[in-house]
C-alpha cells in the first residue's frame, strides 16, 4: 500500500526451526507494501522444516542475493543451531552493511549479535532471553520493539507485528502503515493482561521459566561460544 | 503446554492464496498445546502457492483424514475460489459433525458458509465482508471473535490470535492459555488506533474500502453463487 513505486526488497533468513509466526507475522505486514518483495533466504531451495514440522520452500538463495534494503532474521528454536552456522553469519556479515535495515525478531538478534552485528548497539529479544544480549555487546533494552540507528529489534514472537508497522512507517509513511493495521484488522483484544513477565501473575511466569530452564541454559552457552569465536575472528 | 495428555488433532485446510498469518498465527498458538498434532490439508501433497507467493508444504490429504477434534479455515484473497472448490466443500461438510470445534479465521467464514456450517449461527469474518454472512443465513455480529455453540469465527487476519487463545482455554483450561500468551510474549502495542473500522479515521477506511472495491464485489458474486449452489443441494 505505499503510496511511492520505488521497489523494495526484504529478505528474511528461513532456517530450520525457526518460529513461525516470528518469521510470518512480519512477513504479511511488510509484503502489503506496495512494489515489495520478499526474499526467504536459505544455503538451497530444498523445503526447510520450521519449529512445528511444516515443511516451507526458500526462494533465494544466499549465493543469489547480492543486496537488500532490508534484512530480518526471525528466533526460534533452531536459532541455538544457527550460533554455529558459519554461513548464515558469513551472508548477514556480507549483506547486513548495504541493508538500509537490519533487523530481528524474538530471539533473532541473538543471531545479528553472532554475527557481530550489534556491538554497541540497543536491542531486545524474547524476555526469557534479554540478559544474553550484553554477550555480544548490545544493550538490552525491555521494550516491545527498539530502534537504533539502522537498527531495529523485536521482543519475543508476536512482536513482529507490532515491529513490522514500526519499519513500514519508516519506509513509507504514517497513512501507509495505519491502511495495512485496518487491512490486518489489527486491533488486538488479548484474553488476559499476560503477554509480558511485568503484567502475568508470577506464578504464570515461574512456570515458563521453570519449563525452559534447560532449554534457556543451552542457548546461553550457544551464545558464549558465538560470541568467542567473534572474538578470534577479530583478533 | 496443555496439562493434560490427551492428543489434539487440528486440521487447517490450506489452500492456494490464503492469507499466511490467517493460518499461521492461530497455528502457532494451538500447536504449543502439548498433545496438539497440527493438519496442514489440502487435495495433495504438492506445494502450496499462498497470498504472498511463499510455497509450503500441506502435510495431509483431504483423503488420508478421516476425522479431527477441530478443523479451522483461514481467509485469503484465495478464498474466492474456494467458494466454487466443491472437493474442498464436500471435505468440509464431511469433517465437521466429527468436530468438536469448527472454526474459522477472517474470510474462512465463508467458506465453513458456502458448505453450510454457518446456517442459523452467529459468526464473524474481515470487517469488509461482514454483510456477506446473511447469504448464507449466518448472524453477522461485529466482534474480534464469535462463539456460537461449537462454531468459533475470528474477524480479519490478526484476530486468529485473540481467537486461538480462546480456544486453547476451551480445549484446556485458563492457566495452559496464559502460559501460552506469556511464551509467545503476547502483549500488542499497536502503533496506531486504526485496526477497526470503529476506531481508524474515516478518511483511512474510505481509502481501504475504495482500494478493495473490485474485489468485494467480486468475492460478493462468489457468495452469491456459492449459496445459489448451496439451495440446490438441498432441494
Amino acid at each position: 500500500m505505499a503510496e511511492n513505486n520505488s521497489q523494495l526488497t526484504i529478505g528474511f533468513i528461513m532456517y530450520p526451526g525457526l518460529t513461525q509466526l516470528d518469521l510470518f507475522g512480519p512477513a504479511d505486514v511488510l509484503s502489503r507494501m506496495q512494489g515489495t518483495e520478499i526474499k526467504y533466504l536459505w544455503r538451497n531451495t530444498d523445503p526447510v522444516i520450521v519449529d512445528r514440522g511444516l515443511r516451507i520452500i526458500p526462494n533465494t538463495t544466499y549465493n543469489q542475493c547480492r543486496s537488500l534494503d532490508m534484512i530480518c532474521v526471525p528466533g526460534g528454536p533452531g536459532q541455538i543451531a544457527m550460533m554455529d552456522d558459519e554461513e548464515t553469519l558469513a551472508f548477514l556479515r556480507r549483506i547486513a552493511p548495504g541493508c538500509k535495515l537490519v533487523t530481528s525478531v524474538c530471539t533473532g538478534s541473538l543471531i545479528l549479535g553472532a554475527a557481530g552485528l550489534l556491538r554497541g548497539y540497543n536491542a531486545t529479544c524474547h524476555w526469557t532471553c534479554l540478559d544474553q544480549l550484553s554477550i555480544f555487546g548490545a544493550k538490552a533494552v525491555a521494550e516491545r520493539v527498539v530502534t537504533d540507528r539502522n537498527r531495529i529489534t523485536g521482543a519475543g514472537v508476536t512482536s513482529g507485528i507490532d515491529f513490522a508497522l514500526k519499519v513500514v512507517e519508516s519506509l513509507t509513511d504514517k497513512r501507509t502503515a495505519q491502511q495495512i493495521q485496518l487491512q490486518m484488522e489489527y486491533d488486538p483484544q488479548p484474553p488476559y493482561n499476560c503477554g509480558s513477565p511485568r503484567t502475568a501473575p508470577e506464578e504464570i511466569v515461574d512456570s515458563v521459566r521453570a519449563r525452559l530452564h534447560m532449554f534457556l541454559s543451552t542457548r546461553r552457552t550457544a551464545s558464549e561460544r558465538a560470541a568467542e569465536r567473534l572474538k578470534e575472528l577479530k583478533d
